[in-house]
Formats: C-alpha cells, sequence, structure tokens
C-alpha cells in the first residue's frame, strides 16, 4: 500500500519534467526514512541530473537505512553523469523501489543487479503500467531510433476536419485546443504538409506559458513553401525543418538565409518518402513527433506504417458535405478486414468536446 | 433520501416497458407503507393498465396511509383506461411523489390538483431529469405530433461508415451491433433510403430475444425497392411502409401484394419531402423513428430539422480514403459556424467500441 503510495507521487514527480526531457525519459524519484518523504527530485532537462541523483542531493537528512522510489531503473553507465548505482550505493539507502526495468533490452537489469550485489533491497514493478506510460516515446525511440509519432486531429461527429469549403476554423472549442498546444511542448517536433502551410499559414507554436516550442517540421515534396508564411518568417525563433525533395540547392538558399534547416529526401511514388525522412529525423535526436497534418499526408504516414498512436479530438456538432474532408484521405483500405486497427481508447471530455486517445495495433502494411 | 431511493426503484420498473408502450410512455410505480414497498407496478404495453392502477390492484395489503412513487403524474382523464388519480383516491393512499409533471402543458399539474383537492399530499420533482428522460419521445410526440428521431451510424475513428469500395461489413464489434438491435425494438420504427435495401438487403429486425421489431420505413423516392428483397418478402410478418413520390398505383401494386404499405409523399428539390413523410408518420401513431440512413438521407433529415438527437457508434479503426463514405453527405454546411449543433454527448463503451450520444441544439435552418 505505502509503496503504492509512494511510487504515485514519484510519478507525479516524473511529470514536471514532461516535454523538457526529450529524448532521455520522464523520470522521477523520492526517499522515503521512517515513513516520511525526506527528499524528491526528478529529472528537469536534458543534460540535467538524473530525478535519484537530484533526490539525494536535495536531502537535508541522513539517507542511512532510507528507502528510494524511482520510476525508472537506476542506470549504471556514464552518460551525460555518471551511473546513479554508484550514488545510490553510496548514499546508505537500504531498499530501492523501481517502477518498472530499462526499456533497453541490452541494459535492463543491470542496474538492479548492481544495487543488489551490493547488499541493497530491490522491488521491482511497483505501478508497471504507469511507469511504462512515462516512458513510452523514450523505450520506443531507444529501441528503433525513430521518432515516437502521433497523429493529432480534431474532426466533427460526422467525421469532418473541414466544411465543404475548405474552412476549419474552428471545429473544438478552446478547452481543446489549449490541449493541443500542451501536447505541442510534450513532443520534441509538430510535422504537417505544405498544403497546410499555403492554406493556413499557421505558427505551430505553443501558446501557453512555461512550455517550449517543438522542432516545425514541413513536408514539402517540391518545395512551395512561401517564404513569406508565419513559419519561414519565425524560423530564426523556432527551429524549423523543410523536407522535400527538391534537390537543387539554389531553391534552397533563400529558406536557409531565412534560419530553415533543409532535409532533402528521395521520392516514392510521387511522394516525398516518409519513412525515410522520419529515418533522418531520427538520427538528429528527434525522438517524437506530433502530425498535425492534412488528409493527404495523414494516409501518407499511416500506410508507411509509421504511426504509434492516434489523438482524435471530436467535436459535438455535425458539418454533413460529401465534399467535405475527413481526417484521413489518399486511397484507404479495400474491405474493413484490412482496416488499421487501433487499441480500445481512453476517453476525455476537454468542455464539451471529446479526445479519444488510442495506439496503433497493426500498421498499415500496403507498402510495406 | 428514502425518496429517491422509492423513486430510483419506480425507474427500473418503467424502464421494463421499454419498446413496449409506444406510443404511450414508460411509467413505473412503487407503493411503500411503513417504509416496505408493498407493491410495485409498470406500464407494460400499450393499451394495458397504467402503473399506477397495476400497482394498486397487485398491492395484497390494505394501502390506508400508503405513499406511490410514480415517476409520472397520474392522468386525471378517460382515455384507453379511465383516470388513475380517482383509484388513487378510492385507495387510501394519503402520499404521493412524482418524478415529472404531464409533459402535456395543457394537463400538467391537474393530476397533482386533483390530489391535493382531496387531501392527498404530494410532492413532486423527485428524480426529475431522470423521469424526464423515460418519456423524452412521448413527450417530443405529443407536443409536436411528430415522431423523435435518432440518427444512428456506426463509423471508424476517422469518420468513415464504408471503405472506398463501398464496403462496411462490420466496422463495430459484436457487443455494439447486439445495443443497435436493442435500440431497434425501443423504437416504433426504423427507416432507411432505398439504396441501403438495394446495396445491403438488410431486414432491420431486432435479432434478440423478447423484443418487438420496429415498423420498417423505406424512402424511395422513385420507387426503386426491389421485390425480391428480404424486407419486401418478409412484409407480411414485420410491418413495412414505403414512401414514394411514384403516384402511378398500378407500380404499387405488387408491393401491396407483398404486403408493404405504400405512403404517396410530393417531391422537394427531386427528392422525396422528407418534411411531410414525418408528418405524415406522425399522424399514424408511430412516435419515434431510428434513422439508419444512408449518408445522403442523413444530410435530408438533418437539413429538414427532423433530427433529435445522434447515436454515433465509433470503432477503434481507420479505414483512411478520400472516396470512403462518412456518415453525413449531401452538401453539407459552408462554415463552421453553421454547423448543426448537440449537446455534450454522453459515452458508452461497448466492447472495444465507443457510443457517442447527443441531442440535437440548433436545427439546421437552410430550407425551412
Amino acid at each position: 500500500m505505502k509503496d503504492l503510495e509512494y511510487m504515485n507521487i514519484a510519478i507525479d514527480m516524473a511529470l514536471k519534467g514532461r516535454g523538457w526531457t526529450n529524448p532521455n525519459p520522464m523520470v522521477g524519484a523520492v526517499i522515503v526514512k521512517d515513513d516520511e518523504i525526506i527528499s524528491t527530485g526528478y529529472h528537469r532537462k536534458y543534460g540535467d541530473l538524473h530525478a535519484e541523483r537530484m533526490a539525494i542531493k536535495n536531502c537535508k537528512k541522513s539517507l542511512q537505512g532510507a528507502s528510494l522510489y524511482v520510476t525508472l531503473e537506476p542506470c549504471c553507465h556514464y552518460g551525460l553523469t555518471p551511473p546513479c548505482t554508484e550514488i545510490i550505493v553510496e548514499s546508505g539507502i537500504k531498499r530501492v523501489v523501481i517502477g518498472t526495468l530499462d526499456p533497453n533490452p541490452k541494459v535492463a537489469s543491470k542496474g538492479v543487479q548492481i544495487l543488489r550485489d551490493n547488499g541493497i533491497e530491490v522491488v521491482v514493478g511497483i505501478l508497471e503500467k504507469e511507469c511504462k506510460d512515462l516512458i513510452k516515446i523514450f523505450s520506443h525511440y531507444i529501441k528503433t531510433k525513430k521518432p515516437y509519432i502521433t497523429m493529432k486531429y480534431a474532426m466533427t461527429m460526422d467525421g469532418k476536419i473541414a466544411t465543404f469549403t475548405g474552412s476549419s476554423q474552428w471545429i473544438t472549442g478552446e478547452i481543446a485546443r489549449s490541449e493541443v498546444h500542451k501536447s505541442r511542448h510534450y513532443y520534441s517536433s509538430i510535422m504537417v504538409g505544405v498544403n497546410t502551410v499555403i492554406e493556413d499559414d499557421p505558427m505551430l507554436t505553443s501558446r501557453l506559458d512555461n512550455t517550449k516550442n517543438p522542432i516545425r517540421i514541413i513536408c514539402d515534396t517540391n518545395l512551395r513553401t512561401p517564404l513569406a508564411s508565419k513559419i519561414v518568417q519565425s524560423s530564426k525563433e523556432v527551429q524549423t525543418i523543410i523536407a522535400t525533395c527538391e534537390l537543387n540547392s539554389t531553391k534552397h538558399s533563400p529558406y536557409i538565409d531565412m534560419g530553415c534547416e533543409i532535409i532533402t529526401v528521395d521520392k516514392y511514388n510521387s511522394h516525398l518518402n516518409i519513412l525515410k525522412l522520419v529515418e533522418i529525423i531520427g538520427s538528429l535526436n528527434i525522438d517524437s513527433i506530433l502530425l498535425e497534418g492534412g488528409s493527404t499526408l495523414n494516409w501518407s504516414a499511416l500506410k508507411s506504417g509509421i504511426v504509434n498512436s492516434v489523438q482524435a479530438y471530436i467535436a459535438p456538432k455535425l458539418f454533413g458535405g460529401v465534399d467535405a474532408k475527413s481526417p484521413i484521405g489518399g486511397l484507404g483500405v479495400e474491405f474493413p478486414n484490412d482496416a488499421i486497427h487501433l487499441t480500445k481508447p481512453t476517453v476525455r471530455f476537454l468542455g464539451d468536446d471529446i479526445l479519444l486517445e488510442s495506439e496503433v495495433i497493426n500498421r498499415c502494411s500496403q507498402e510495406l
């Protein structure tokens, strides 16, 4: 019982780092002695102290005989910081309660082993599901070297992302839109298609206080992004990547002068090879993408099998219209049995709107 | 506290009549004496005893000094049965607790007044919202003389009711589909467009035990319903109405011979005038329609302003496809501000699927 309670607090601590630690995981730690919390810590941002090290450093009391609760198995290797197992062993802590093991199969359980070899009692798997959720992006990224991709869209209750005239402002209410801005902070990058830039001229930043802006990535096969667009104009302040099949570097120059970075990718079926692009993005230390694509890019991403989860914001209104776009276009699957299956969604109310969140179970393999 | 408890039991009693009482409301009653339930009753089916009369009749003990809990104000007029106020006054019951008043403004409170004039203590409004919900269809029908219409559709999480090939079996899982069969029992009639009959050849019956079949109504502007369709073939067993603009009665004969009824309606914008049809249906003592239309009929109904509520079954899967149909077609609204607004949906999980239920707030007035 007490273990659950303290681990829950460690999870809350971990969440304070959300959006700042990438590509590191969020981790939280709590130190307890004589049934009293004597210190807490969390991984604040990439490059900063690990959670358990921060908790130990912050502690004003003697750690002799204390228990450490930590959401993720302590590291045992030299990275940006020295191994946490070392400082735990030195501290005098006698019991370590771990939420979940290191997701990297090569390292998993090694931290536990070192602690046990040093006479520390170790318990693993308290609130494991919740602790695994905390490191979902991290787990995916270190195993695949590809970013974790969440496809996000807002639609009416009849499945429309715009009216037949293409008008889409607004579908959801303020509370839901503010939640989208929060999500932008949680992901390292945000991806849209060039048509979204041409039609909506968005900023794609997070407008909330105490949030970071994700790196903006534009999929732009033929390099049509307007130089006058808000994104290009602000690309010295907010990192912006344009991915294109246009190889002519003279055409790149004006974008680079404005502050954009250009990634060139080969074509695949007359579109930018999104699978390849995602590999390149992974190699740039970008662990996650919030895909706010239009229906064409959404289908492209889905059929490439790169989408990990879906966020569907649903507004209680109806547009109707055979020509009103729905969230995922392209060719689509031929029969219901070919559908891309998702996990049972979680449901959240955001004002009058609803957010359904699911993970992709079977990837579409039409082109794999 | 006790009042809520007993009224809740009365509501449970009322629900036993669901699907059988139309166009009468569901009503439940509980009689309590010395803090003990001494009888219960409910309106079993159209033409049967009213709930309070059944409870009084069933009671084996003396009613002197007892309390009656009834979800709807007792009637005070002669209809199919004599007024319930009369038997209550005669019974010796000294306190009547009522969920909600009669929805007919001409009659509301009259039953209460008669009871009070006879020295009975009357309390009104216990679990009023829940009791109003019980008579939602009834309230609408007696006020407007038009059926209460619920638009039902099943779609993927990307808003598709079929793949681009038109294939739609199945979108939702078994639990959700069985819930649809339950709904069919709850409504007096079910309406589809002729294209659904041609493409899917459905039976539109409720396949569950102890349920009734709704009257089947086919909207068929040009009388194209196949005589060989399952619906026509079974129209001697299950009441079937074909609504058409075809006036040539020789063309009607083969359908009538098979057991169908034909309703003729004028045209409006090259479609059957659905507003007119709904008025005729109302005049036939049909108080409710479950609209299982395709996307064209759905838009027709919506823009005519006849839809009262929406049931959206959502399956956690994605079809994609620009040519895959979404639930509501037609022209649609021009701008998001013109959307048809719905109430904040209630959410139910049905296996892995989700059912969102909303009421229509502002009707589409494009053509009104």
